[in-house]
């Protein structure tokens, strides 16, 4: 099969057997794969991964190990898959106090899809325990399916926070997650504003029915949007986010962080302790959700894609997708 | 009157005549002052204050601005007062949300005893709205009633999380407020533990039933207490504080964060993201649970008590609280 791995810093083009599987795993041909900032990231260095990255995807399962009733639910069938793999599925006992709470997303031995010691989804299949996956209804097309894992981190927000007691919510950033989050939002919100740099992606943001200001990103902002909001979700993905949004939450606020940037900025703390502020770290979300939101309409994610390549061609679109204004970039595996 | 205000970053001391109250406001005189870190700071020139800094004391009313049934009711009796002074107590209207919510400490134009444009009580006499005072109990010395301020900051804990949920709680840092906190942490769970640098510090906890660890109080201690408490306080007053505090609060687990420490700090906040941390800011506090605390004998604070100065030494005394494992320094207005 065909398959990228990383290779000094690049997408390396290499042929391999199909991997084999482990009991209640299916293996997965790959009908499109998202490119997301953190494959950018790991290109650079990020969790010193060497395999194959890719963890946003759609496909069609094509071989299950498992009991004859496992097989004949699963093969054949469209799904989307979590990406973190805990110790139960891994096969390490005694299983840990996070899997045993469902929280496998934070079991200390995880692999993860495409990031942590599992090959991901640049490539004509992948693996993925069963317990992974979810089934896509035939109301969501291939290229809306492709979005479900960065809107279950969307998602997230909703199940960490009660958001209906507000009354609105701003989200400050205007790239690709900043995006889905605020459509999120926006689901449950009469009233959502993206604080974000970039004209076109604002004007994304505003035909799916979201207000936008623009920000320069850093604090000489801060007259203008000071203490504005109750609710506010950052995820600028840059090293300056958090000292803004500290100074946007009015007093009393929450705070949602999703950016995964890697290194240390400098921060003042202070503004966190004086307002009182809560600040929630938040990463993978609810498959479930996702897809609801996706089925029922209210989300559409199709906007936010730039350009579909060729899974062959994915070097070529993991440089296309550093861009400006580029926002997803797809890998299609005809 | 005796009092001490800040000149060219110390303090200097003048006479002056007795302060004039406004309507429902009180003349009170300082029988006790406590010298909190924020003093230090007021002197390096934080909030470029220039009055008389203390926010810590005890006191007597002796005048009130008010009906016959204010006078009769506070008239020589034993106060100590919160310090934050609204809108509403400032004549200032409409009154805030803040304020019409009794979240004074987060009104925007708020003045604060001692800190904010008005005068503390590292003087004769102080004044303050009626609304701020609280009835100190005979049940509790001068020197514990001294206290109060300081350890309703750490009882706001116990209004912003729900501490018995938890078996147990970690406070990192061991100054006084640490100690403070640890203990009112201890009066609720029945293990606590306070993670510090200074041997002498950890054997004050220890007296009082909290658990001690010995911390470096850098990163380098990291493989001993990673991803430990699921309940952790950082109150170090270090920049250094909340990146190991990030790291050794488990997954999903609640930070809070008492540090109000000035500058800025390189952090690394991908933690607080993949771990999906909760980080709480946290500030003044009720002053009733402080009062009950002391009253019913399930904190004292008296053995945190390194001196006690006479008021007109202040300046001495100010020095002498910064010298190594020296905790509480008071001001005696004998």
């Amino acid at each position: 099969m065909l398959a990228f791995r990383v290779r000094s810093g690049k997408l390396a083009r290499i042929s391999k057997p199909l991997p084999s599987l482990r009991p209640n795993w299916a293996l997965i041909r790959v009908r499109f794969a998202g490119i997301c900032n953190t494959d950018v990231e790991i290109l650079r260095g990020y969790h010193d991964f060497r395999r194959t990255p890719g963890h946003e995807f759609v496909g069609e399962v094509v071989e299950v190990a498992g009991l004859p009733a496992q097989r004949k639910h699963w093969l054949g069938k469209r799904v989307v898959g979590e990406i973190n793999i805990g110790c139960r599925a891994l096969g390490i006992h005694p299983v840990c106090k996070f899997c045993r709470r469902e929280l496998i997303r934070h079991c200390a031995r995880r692999s993860v899809l495409g990031i942590v010691n599992h090959d991901g989804a640049f490539a004509d299949y992948l693996t993925l325990p069963l317990e992974n996956l979810h089934i896509v209804p035939n109301s969501i097309t291939d290229e809306q399916a492709v979005f479900v894992e960065p809107l279950a981190a969307a998602c997230e927000i909703l199940d960490q926070v009660d958001v209906k007691k507000f009354s609105e919510a701003a989200v400050l950033g205007d790239g690709k997650l900043a995006q889905l989050i605020a459509r999120v939002l926006r689901s449950q919100l009469p009233r959502v504003v993206l604080c974000g740099k970039h004209a076109r992606k604002l004007a994304l943001a505003r035909a799916a029915r979201i207000e936008t200001k623009k920000v320069r990103g850093d604090t000489t902002d801060l007259k203008r949007v000071k203490d504005t909001y109750s609710l506010l979700v950052e995820a600028t993905g840059s090293p300056t986010g958090l000292a803004l949004a500290q100074q946007m939450t009015e007093p009393r606020g929450i705070l949602l962080l999703k950016s995964t940037f890697h290194g240390a900025a400098p921060v003042e703390t202070w503004p966190t302790v004086v307002k009182e502020l809560t600040i929630i770290g938040s990463r993978c979300g609810p498959f479930d959700k996702a897809i609801a939101l996706l089925s029922s309409g209210k989300v559409d994610p199709r906007p936010l894609i730039t350009r579909v390549f060729p899974l062959g061609e994915a070097p070529s679109a993991i440089r296309f997708g550093q861009q400006p204004d580029v926002m997803k970039v797809l890998l299609a595996n005809g």
